[in-house]
């Protein structure tokens, strides 16, 4: 069992097999363009924390499921996150220069294989969705459901439609519903995918599915204010960004609309209620979802 | 039964089904920000030919199979298509400004929402995908292979590979052999997708998927090279995009490499080998199949 490492262990364990596995997905031999397959390489393996794959694979767990099973879908989760950073970062949207302290993918490998390395990045998460069921005997109606779900999470009901509010917003017409908005779908929905989805991997009951997703719901909207926080008073080396990027841009955020104490008091209500819910008894290994949730509570970049 | 029917007559029945089904799948009253579902509608309800739906659902017909549960992988495919249409209309990808006739989506609705309505397109694909078990009954293992074969057939292996091939043909570094993997991949791929997909429908044997296959591979080549025909000695109205923009574009072609002649003597002999693919008497009702082979030899658009 891997519930003696410690977080950090634990964390680094997963994010080294999931980095693996991403790479057995982008396999050497494959026959695609090689400016292509550089191009989604330089930004799958640049090294992020993993968050989304993490959730997939703790939330798998502590319902007694399997990590092997777990990866594809880990995976996938991923490469739709990649490819959402890639045309986010375009000169079109956001037109940042720099990704986790990089260069981002348009201005190393040029604006249209950016494009289409992120096109590839998301039609090939759903081809590692299906593995799960091609290789590692997920029966069909439980991948079937979250390929459904992701297309959903990942599409204009969910992260895309919250990019494009958010995209707006950066025009001035946002209020706090739509920021809420913004915050639910352009980050929460694949959070929630993710958890949920690794509750499919271990069979989980209905009731058990509804808590994780209470779990990740509660948890996404945190992370999202924990992020418009640090943007505010974080610590620039750390986050690979200039500090302050959303007062200049003239984002709003959590801080603008409710302070930056009220916005500190809502991450750790929201983190509280997502705790509870995975600790009711019907989680039977909840430890690494609490100790994950306390981790971005109080992470710094 | 629809038999009766002229292939005119069919195409256009088709085509009003097709087209209500994917109004259906971008409904009114769905939580969708205004901007991205207008976008995404403009090209979509652009009224194409709809050809790769029609590829669909006379495949899940010429076996039998149910017209209605085929539909939910018409739109799909129609999706699919119409993202790749947005995405490669881009100013950093082919920037052109007009498209069927009427202005390309980011010339009418910018740039950044229209990479955005691609996304959402592709995205939903997917969704629309799930829809023939979740609606239709279609067996999950039957819907995730679909899942499976769109990921590989439209993703960095397939659809997106051969954008990236041609782009780089653009740049003048193409060989026949590379023209061959564009033609294969940029638009083969999805219309095999499309019969193999019908044929999933209607429960095709191993043997009936093999020739479809066939049938697919060939007619994807040869209306391709019927593309390429086209773009040199068309109609420059009925194209509704000015002529031999391949030439301007500094793009080869197959006339480029074979000769006009030779190039429509290929386009004869791969619609015979699809033809005769199909006439087999593994599938009991080719007939549409094979008119609509004759069709995309004959068109002048």
């Amino acid at each position: 069992m891997t519930s003696r490492l410690s977080l950090q262990q634990y964390m680094e364990e997963v994010n080294a097999e999931v980095s693996d596995s991403l790479q057995h997905y982008l396999p050497k031999e494959w026959n695609v363009p090689a400016s292509l397959d550089t191009a989604m390489s330089y930004s799958l393996m640049a090294g992020g924390k993993r968050i989304r794959p993490l959730f997939v694979i703790a939330a798998a767990e502590s319902l007694g499921g399997s990590r092997e099973a777990a990866l594809p879908v880990a995976c996938a989760v991923e490469m739709v996150h990649t490819y959402s950073l890639i045309h986010d970062d375009l000169p079109a949207l956001d037109n940042d220069d720099l990704r986790r302290g990089k260069p981002t993918n348009h201005k190393v490998h040029g604006e249209a294989t950016a494009i289409l390395a992120g096109d590839g990045l998301l039609t090939h998460a759903f081809y590692s969705l299906t593995q799960a069921t091609t290789k590692f005997h997920v029966p069909a109606e439980d991948t079937l459901a979250m390929v459904e779900e992701l297309s959903k999470m990942a599409g204009p009901q969910g992260m895309v439609g919250g990019q494009m509010a958010d995209m707006e917003g950066e025009q001035g017409i946002t209020d706090l519903k739509q920021l809420k908005y913004i915050h639910l779908h352009k980050t929460g929905d694949l959070i929630v995918f993710s958890v949920k989805a690794g509750g499919r991997i271990a069979s989980a009951s209905l009731e058990q599915l509804h808590i994780l997703e209470t779990f990740g719901r509660s948890l996404g909207l945190a992370f999202q204010i924990q992020d418009d926080i640090l943007d505010l008073v974080g610590n620039e080396e750390k986050l690979g960004k200039p500090l302050q990027s959303d007062l200049k841009m003239q984002k709003v955020t959590y801080p603008y609309f409710i302070g930056l104490e009220q916005s500190r008091a809502e991450v750790k209500r929201l983190t509280q209620l997502a705790k509870e819910a995975v600790s009711s008894g019907k989680i039977p290994y909840p430890e690494r979802l609490l100790e994950l949730a306390d981790f971005l509570v109080h992470r710094d970049h």
